[in-house]
């Protein structure tokens, strides 16, 4: 038999063999032998896990609904044994610089999307398209987020009545924005580690550990499945619940999971998801759940209680948003490559928004495809709620969008005069701007205080709208703002 | 008999007929027919409900202090089936201008506590007299907090050297401070929804969809028990966890919930809750939960273990409070009257207090209506405490409302004098207090500083008395308020 | 039999008495006659206790590894029965200044680590070389940190154009920080309560209710056992769930816990610890529970699954910290004696470093001592990861530490350049280096924001060291407060 495992094949040798197929391969056996007692907690979840007591062969019988794997073509020597140290630490080995001889094995400790992609490669492919696969180049790369990135990270030292700012340590940006964007791990060289099994040489490797769910891997794949897949139990309960997305969407700038704490959808997860069952697939609403996570709305296979497709899963977390709310200067409508670093507005900045927020279209979804997005996103909140319910809902979304950026509007006004008063200098001077206090003022009216509102809009948490860096803020920021530079006097011309 | 069933009756039926009564109208079904597929979601979430699987008759014949319903006067067409579609939604047409035609039925998409209080009278009532149920009107109806909800909704403009406040819209009052308030809810006109089963006319609601405490319904009855208890499971166990509560009691002006998690009480909740029992009523001390939430001290009926009553029932949630601690300028006693747009200070303001803290009496509850209301709670703490620290702890809240309360009137001795050097224009010069810098810092001392400390004494979560918007900002805001204005010369007289 | 029971003659007594023991002692059942009427809620609680289930005779009969007591030498009128009421209320009553006759006992309200040591002696030994057992002192006694504590709780008056800063009153304190870093506790006369069983004469106690961890006892004992380990459960699964720890862990000073929620540990615990078990002793990795909470890194006995220990139960809680990173104005070494009063730095001031971050070596732990520490950490990080992982983690902690001292250093420098300047009075004039508004900012540099970004690099949880109080407020304030000071021209010399 060939070895690529067709389904239909796959029934066969199942049918066949399904009772000498379960359990770990030798291989794996031969790692879990010492790796039991070096690091018995990964050892002991994978044990629990999906991968650890089930096999390819069996995952790929299920019906098409119900399907965990997308692959057609899984190699066969997978299909038969359980998805164990060997299977996704020693297979590829020739895509990895980061592979090393050990024990006879030739082993990779970086598993990526490139390996998942074995067994899951509808999944990895959706995920290439999505903007948190380019997160790393998507910041690193864009000259405007890099000096964001660089002035946020800076090491500043008073010399004089100077201040300097020395340009932070790759230790300290994979510490702050590329934890959650990804770093870029390489092979750094290698080094020798004592071990209860005696000595062992390991690769070393830069910017490691990393999750970021854009982290550029040593055989060059994008992403990190267990940003939210957690290893090693690779849970998709997991993946399921809010706490997974809290990681990196908590924060001031992208609140999305704290404005869900306040919101109704937040609190019925909080009161009934004991009574749920967020292992299922397909999920159904209503039975296995009776309210949304934040992969309900945005990543799941969704059915209803007679099977019916509600929504199907995507990885491409942007196929039911029409806006792009959070990150940038204005809302605008969503790129269309996930790999944003090509834009370029009529100023010739990297930006999806001109400083004065119209927006860079040719670059941007059209309004066409921005309505499919939203109908496949309202057929969701349709499996719940009225039509009425919905549109409401929306409308005020929409007005928010506009609301938000015309505050973030006068904040830019007010910079601009700022500049031109000598207050700070700004890009007419060549000068960063984000270095200066009122450019920062500037800076959390969009990142933080329109953001946030918007997020409350989007998700009903009306807190941030209000008061918890919501519209409160945006209009106290921009008073503030406002009366610094009031007070400054024109500069002579 | 008589259409109006009262209890002794409804024992006769429910012997008579019990077998007969189970599962839902006929009405009911029709519904189901069709939106079962519409939204799958809420369809299953009723069908998981205590309304979707019991009956009034079987309500009504529980005893006394096990009984979830009130009325004694339920309609006999009710009293057999399941509460359901049907029941709530086509129930008092005749009341609800929002009722229109929609397949021989008259329904109404708004559910209010009218039509609740067809078996939940006594709640209904008691929530009248709560402030939430006039949470609209205390807010738009008073000229003062008007101003302030105008100067944080508006929509700013920089035009030339100027900043000019566009009004707010109603979408965004609706998406900011009313989400909780309560919006007010009225037809608009109507409009054709294309469904599966053909298309369909409806009324067009303004101001929905809204859950605020104090909504204005078509009917012209004042809040939404959903608001608590979710639609469509109206899980009473869902209105007793705290995160219910969070949804408007989170942020920085009210941060009731976020106290409660860094409390004691909040821990207990968070560590033990999978052991209690939110469902059973009477709610019993010791036996059905081990510490409180929100409801067991300001809501629900509560029982010693040899059934004992530690407090009754009460949906007035001040019933319990001798103090109101937040969202105005300084502590005071409660307002006698919900609706509090006719209180006037001495300054013919429409606040409690004077702008310099004394009380407008008149208004408020007397020193023994204080305390009757605290011995209530007080009750409630000694279900579990000793009498020495329920009276340490209540010494600490007076010392805190005290402390707090001139820490206000400092801050608002400064706000006079930048007022009197002209550094900004305030009352004396007929412009709103809320829309300059100075006004603004002045705000958050006693909307977020003073009311975060007040509440971390009332319950005892120190971290939001002390660095979390506690003592530390109320201190350095007042000082970047004093320094701020110390800056300013004397205006020439 | 001599009073005191050794392990040896308990095995004895329970084989021979075993029936006979079990249940609460006839003093407790006298006191139960009445309290479970006056408080059930405490009743039910003990009940559900092991304290309430349990005998110390069956306690101190496990194997070393289970065993949750540590003294040999329990007295034997202890061991035979539940740990009720009397046992812990009445016991070393000669100790306890706050005891008084009630019934014929003499009952102390207050119960301290000097009671629990009966039964848990070696614990409670740990818990007094840890910095908690001296949060008072090391607060209140020092004058630096009095100072600061003094104003932040000061009530401030506006006389004339003048500020005056009222001494807080000890409810204040007590309200504030000394809720977490615990109150003194003293007899301050008695008083008659009313009971349904009579009026009963009690002390007052000041400085009661508190449960601070540093809380100093009648008895002259510091600390309170209940403080994590909550009354009158003593449940073993709340020490170990973050919420504990929440209660002083979670505000801008300290921001452990909120850091922990968005880490990938605290995404694991809230997804999955529904199947863990909280109860198990010694706490088994893998098995017992798939990630870490508090509790598993800093204090609990952990083993593998095959009872290898990873990690030596202690209460002290810096065993396995090599460094002090919050609290004080550089990061330390942790200071050898956990009694910090006697500290002084070369300047002579009672702090750790110096004013501009130079470590005050003497009072320190070694470099060697501090490797020991890490390698206890670290030790049970490999539980669950590899050592390129666990190497790199710590790297980029070592790193958090520098960038963030030498933030604090610029802000130091610019601060200095203030009191240069004459912009503020600092410690050269003699004034308080803390009530300035250019200070304060200088104090949320570092007692938050360097603060922060500590916690979010050495727990992984990395809004907190970009956004969330991080890098962009450390960078955000430095400017601040430069662009401040730059303003004011040099003072005449």
């Amino acid at each position: 038999m060939h070895p690529i495992l067709t389904a239909a094949a796959m029934v066969i040798l199942l049918a066949g063999g399904a009772a000498a197929e379960a359990g770990p391969s030798g291989d794996t056996q031969a790692c879990l032998e010492c790796h039991k007692h070096l690091h018995p907690g990964i050892v002991a979840e994978w044990h629990k896990s999906r991968h650890g007591g089930t096999t390819p062969a069996s995952a790929v019988v299920k019906t098409v609904i119900e399907r965990r794997v997308s692959s057609g073509d899984i190699p066969e020597t997978l299909a038969g044994v359980s998805v164990g140290c060997a299977e996704c630490h020693t297979m590829r080995s020739d895509a990895h610089p980061d592979a090393f001889d050990h024990n006879g094995y030739k082993v990779h400790t970086v598993v990526t999307p490139g390996d998942c992609a074995v067994c899951h490669a509808k999944e990895v492919e959706q995920y290439g398209g999505n903007l948190m696969a380019h997160a790393y180049g998507n910041l690193v790369e864009n000259p405007v987020y890099r000096d964001l990135m660089d002035n946020i990270n800076a090491v500043s030292v008073i010399e004089g009545d100077g201040m300097k700012m020395n340009p932070p340590s790759a230790e300290t940006h994979a510490d702050s924005c590329l934890f959650c964007h990804g770093t870029k791990v390489t092979v750094a060289g290698k080094r020798t580690v004592a071990s209860d099994f005696g000595d062992v040489e390991v690769p070393v490797l830069s910017g490691w550990p990393n999750q970021g769910v854009g982290r550029i891997n040593p055989d060059g794949t994008k992403g990190a499945c267990s940003a939210c897949h957690t290893r090693h139990q690779f849970s998709i309960a997991m993946a399921r619940k809010p706490h997974t997305c809290a990681e990196c969407h908590k924060g001031p700038d992208v609140p999305a999971y704290a404005v869900y704490q306040v919101s109704k959808h937040g609190g019925i997860y909080a009161a009934k998801q004991g009574d749920w069952d967020f292992e299922a697939v397909p999920w159904t609403v209503g039975k296995d759940l009776t309210g949304p996570t934040c992969a309900t709305c945005h990543v799941s296979l969704l059915t209803g209680p007679e099977g019916e497709v509600l929504a199907e899963r995507t990885h491409r977390m942007n196929d039911r948003l029409p806006h792009r709310i959070f990150g940038l200067i204005y809302s605008h409508p969503h790129p269309i490559s996930a790999d944003t670093t090509t834009i370029r507005n009529a100023a010739g900045l990297p930006l999806p928004t001109e400083l004065t927020g119209e927006p860079a279209a040719a670059f941007l979804i059209s309004k066409q495809e921005q309505g499919l997005r939203l109908a496949k996103m309202q057929k969701t909140c349709l499996g719940c709620h009225s039509s009425g319910w919905v549109t409401g809902h929306f409308n005020r979304l929409e007005e928010s969008l506009k609301t938000t950026d015309a505050m973030t509007l006068a904040a830019t006004n007010v910079l601009l005069s700022a500049w031109k008063k000598g207050l700070a200098k700004g890009l007419d001077k060549g000068d960063s701007p984000f270095n200066e206090s009122i450019e920062k003022m500037w800076v959390e009216q969009w990142l933080f205080y329109a953001n946030s509102t918007r997020f409350a809009s989007a998700m009903a948490g009306a807190d941030y709208g209000a008061f918890a860096n919501g519209r409160w803020y945006l209009s106290k920021n921009l008073r503030d703002m406002f009366e610094r530079v009031e007070a400054v006097p024109e500069a002579a011309p």
